[in-house]
């Protein structure tokens, strides 16, 4: 069973973690790279990096992104050294960067270089960022134009975004083995991730809305938002602030004509008559994923259902 | 009064330290980087960083390199990550490594990334790389030729060394800087370094011989050997290993020409006829430069004597 999931964050990842730990599912998982940046002078690819520490259970799951434990003697150097330090790296997650900076300036792909890194990290599962190509989501905001990470860790999300943009959607293109993803698998699914900056930044890439169009997979999304809430991340203030309904339909409705079903989480079953009114399947489930037995639970959910689902 | 001393690993840095505490001295080292290497992507300076660390009295003195109390949560990961491990880089460390490259890359040259970090880190000592072009120690070793960093920490400096080459030694060139310092100099002291790797590398710079012979400063050596061992390092092992003799002397036969007076630690005491036959003073200290204090004292004493110096 050949399962692509699209992800950025935390949640995308997690869910990722739970198709991970299933039998007989062959994983792909498409990661956002517009959060990418350079920090210290290194390629820094904060959802990869979520994605693998996920997926080898080190996340420090209380930030939602380093390792957890993590070392700090770097950070004290940088800020002795009179090098930026609001970019917080543990020392360990540091290593993850100037590997990943290596096998870059070696000349690997970023492409191959994730699939390097997970492989060394005993990661089976195939992590595919969105676009080797560079791509960097901006934020247009009340207080003017950040970069993401200026946006998302510098100024801890405090200015409103009225839109986002991403630098090189002109040029950059998705990877071939992004679209051969999309096209080869028999369930694809949109992650519980911001459906901006998350998802949004991998769909505006030209032709993965097409692939996501022409592909015999089933599709399916799951909310980020649950009673009107992102579990993590400004998502529900960014759907409000930029005209959306900041609910599991706000988000459904981004994908409205993409997918044939939308999981919503429990607390939110009085939103399933919005939802089937956009031409979607409306799936309640749990979709808190705190523990691994949670994890897996929407994972196979996901897939044991994908039978009954619209394609 | 300007001091320029010859330094490569923590021999001269001690003495750059001891000459640093002194008031009334404006200090500059030239720092042997044949020693330098690509690790990780990074370039990494030893010699530089052993220097800046002792500087601002953060150097692993029991490990004569990296900084005392430093966390190794990155070289986990590295090896997580299939990294190689053998050269063992502490997490602050790992970010001054990072900042240097980062600076390197932006298009500093060596010189000036040195200058900016060692400014950020409150050192007035001016530090200067003995050249900025590529420039790397290789030895010739019964094991076959290795690179510097190869023979010293993989191989732990078992091979025996029978001859010692500088890749670049063809086009590299000293700075101006370097040139300038030891013209403009009063007191040049070669430091208590290994002859062939720190001092002969950055000597063997098409014009630093040259420039040795023009300047006006009194001009002075310590031997890096007592007793016929070297405190830290290989060097008594090379001199015997490359046909010389494995004492005072034979270093101060290495510098016979090129300075007036050889600095010899009390022990040596029965070698002074020696070294004066070599056509040069000899001047008995105690030159273990275990405290602070005893820094201060070899460098005091340096620059009391100058006026009696033979130039």
């Amino acid at each position: 069973m050949k399962v692509t999931l699209l992800a950025g964050g935390t949640g995308g990842a997690k869910l990722a973690h739970g198709f991970a730990m299933l039998d007989g599912v062959g994983l792909t998982v498409i990661v956002n790279v517009g959060d990418d940046a350079e920090m210290h002078g290194l390629h820094v690819s904060p959802d990869i990096d979520a994605l693998l520490y996920t997926l080898i259970g080190l996340l420090d799951e209380e930030r939602g992104w380093g390792i957890r434990g993590d070392t700090h003697s770097a950070h004290t150097m940088f800020d002795r050294l009179g090098a930026p330090t609001w970019f917080t790296l543990g020392d360990a997650d540091l290593a993850t960067n100037v590997e990943r900076t290596r096998r870059l300036r070696a000349g690997e792909r970023l492409t191959d270089a994730t699939a390097g890194m997970a492989s060394a990290l005993g990661i089976s599962a195939r992590i595919l960022p969105a676009t080797d190509d560079r791509y960097r989501t901006r934020l247009q905001t009340d207080e003017g134009l950040l970069d993401f990470q200026e946006y998302f860790v510098h100024r801890r999300q405090q200015p409103e975004v009225r839109s986002v943009r991403f630098d090189g959607v002109e040029t950059a293109r998705p990877t071939p083995e992004v679209l051969d993803a999309i096209g080869e698998s028999d369930l694809v699914v949109i992650g519980p991730s911001n459906p901006f900056v998350s998802i949004g930044s991998t769909l505006e890439l030209a032709g993965v809305r097409e692939a996501m169009m022409a592909t015999n997979a089933v599709k399916v999304a799951v909310s980020p938002i649950i009673g009107g809430r992102a579990l993590k991340g400004p998502a529900d203030r960014m759907l409000a602030s930029m005209g959306h309904e900041p609910s599991a339909v706000g988000v459904a409705r981004l994908y409205s004509g993409l997918i044939g079903r939308f999981v919503l989480d429990e607390t939110d079953t009085s939103l399933a008559p919005a939802i089937e009114a956009l031409g979607m399947a409306a799936d309640i489930r749990p979709t808190v994923m705190g523990s691994d037995t949670d994890r897996m639970a929407l994972a196979a959910a996901l897939i044991e259902t994908r039978d009954m689902l619209t394609r």
